[in-house]
């Protein structure tokens, strides 16, 4: 191809919705022990030019600055609060995060497309789940799904990822060839800070359970990204490896590099330089989550850090036909239905 | 100096101990639910000819093989198990794995010196380790403790290190000038392997309590070592600069690094050059954790994964003085006890 490759997001949160959005998840929570506060759905308006502007500002400003594409946009992964109420809770606040996604997707369907946030709840069985992931995917569009490991919010109470009991959602996500990322939300455990401890321990944790197990045995097709550059992974790769060989596991990339994928939200290039270096370029899925964790500016190098676009451009581990890959070819692969869309936008 | 470096491993378990040592551990976690079961200390009887063999067949061997000097050698960290039993249970068991680490120590007074594994429970009052530190330190010679921020093996009810619960062993550590290093120890939660998630997870945790936390207002010259190369903080630094930039706390160099040091347990060559680009030299300690979560050989290499001084030895960041200091300079800096003992030895 000719074309410069498209660069797509594969990590974007929609963290900067309107103000009311947090007004009405305040109100609901406080319905939770006060159901005379609690408000209907209908009582949250917000205009398609808020949402625009929501976007415009942020967003789409600081992709066209960077010059990146397309972002992979869901529900603010801090929000979702899986621990908070129950199901009918959880379930509410799902439907209304997800559509609004929805609306910027629509809005804007050359730059963002949608994944959906599950309405998990603590013990719930996920199957519970199934009904609104069939309407993000057969009603909106949407191309993949964030799975929580640990709905308690810090509190790790579910089964590890291998378990039967996640098998539902699975078996959704293989009938409609989508991709899960792996990502908590916030941590109501005081151990653990939300962005700089738990995301990071919970994606290195799913990762070490799907060497344990054998899940892709049972689903060979099954794709899940894990964010924030895998959490420990590619650091630890050798010690993950070694730990592989004592359980006698197959190598890594028989035995999980077929079906899991690192996105690149990394801060700092010698991470990035890392990530490139050890983990093969066909597992490595551009992203940045802008406008998350990390929203100022490195002093060591007057760039944003969560600018990483920069990073991957100045790495030497990637040859110009790898950086493609990265950029927009694993991405197209990993999320069928992203590609399909793009291919009707003649993308 | 003109003569070789010493190479000091900061980071040895007791791991090889004889048999006899799990048996009465089986039987005391047997006696808690039936206390007829429960064996008296007495009945633990291990040789000096016994402590001897387990050394020099194993850690020894591969220290002569690999060309270390000296091990700081503590109790097996999986097993100290602080979330079995009550106090009095990990009372007991921390004073029989202490005075064995004790033992080797004086079997072997050039290659081992001791750290403490504390008598930690979970929900107890960690004042009262302070006994068993005090007899550690000053009957055992010990330079040092380990010290489990999570005695409850994965679900993570302790509050944070920077909250002043811990305080008693801090004063103490001051007092004593040693330095702790925070080692979790196995995990009764299923969603974390033990050496694959909880540790490396907790090594993360630490490191972003004290990011959060002002500890070292209170305790300026309190040390720690965060094992397993820091968990996932080099590979993530920018995200920790970043968060702590968010937060308005001072330089991470300022903020922590003054108390702060990381081991080179990392089991892969990528790692340790990331280690040593990322972190500043001062803040590296050799070590290995040898005959421990990874005992294999690395079929990528031909070498043990865990044979870590081949790595600080290839490894281009560092000019021979800085591998000085990260061999032996920054643990003689770090442990004072340890440099005084080997002061005394004419080393």
């Amino acid at each position: 191809m000719s074309r410069s490759p498209l660069i797509i997001d594969c990590h974007g949160h929609y963290t900067t919705a309107p103000p009311a959005l947090e007004a009405w998840r305040n109100r609901q929570i406080a319905g939770i022990k006060d159901p005379a506060q609690a408000p209907k759905v209908s009582e949250l308006n917000i205009s398609d030019d808020e949402l625009r502007v929501s976007i415009e500002k942020n967003q789409l400003r600081l992709m066209q600055e960077r010059g990146s594409d397309i972002t992979i946009f869901s529900p603010r992964a801090s929000f979702m609060a899986h621990h908070i109420g129950d199901f009918q809770v959880s379930s509410t606040w799902a439907a209304i995060c997800n559509e609004l996604c929805h609306r910027v997707a629509a809005l804007f369907p050359e730059n963002f497309i949608g994944v959906a946030m599950l309405p998990q709840s603590p013990g719930v069985d996920p199957k519970t789940c199934i009904p609104e992931l069939e309407r993000c995917i057969n009603d909106y569009g949407m191309v993949g799904i964030n799975l929580n490991p640990d709905p308690s919010g810090g509190h790790w109470t579910a089964p590890p990822l291998t378990d039967r009991h996640w098998y539902p959602i699975y078996e959704k996500m293989v009938e409609y060839d989508i991709p899960a990322m792996v990502h908590v939300s916030t941590s109501c455990n005081p151990a653990f800070h939300t962005t700089g401890a738990h995301y990071l321990n919970a994606d290195t944790t799913a990762f070490m359970q799907f060497i344990q197990g054998d899940l892709f045995r049972d689903f060979p097709t099954l794709r899940f990204i894990i964010p924030h550059g895998g959490g420990c992974v590619p650091y630890h790769f050798g010690r993950f490896r070694g730990l592989a060989q004592e359980m006698k596991k197959p190598l890594l990339k028989d035995h999980v590099l077929n079906n899991v994928f690192f996105d690149t939200c990394v801060y700092h290039q010698p991470g990035i330089d890392l990530l490139t270096r050890v983990i093969p370029v066909e597992n490595i899925l551009f992203a940045s989550e802008m406008i998350g964790a990390v929203r100022g500016i490195d002093p060591e190098t007057g760039h944003y850090y969560d600018d990483t676009k920069r990073y991957i451009a100045a790495t030497p581990n990637l040859t110009e036909a790898q950086r493609h890959l990265v950029f927009e070819g694993n991405a197209r692969r990993v999320f069928p239905r992203l590609d399909a869309k793009l291919t009707a936008l003649g993308l």
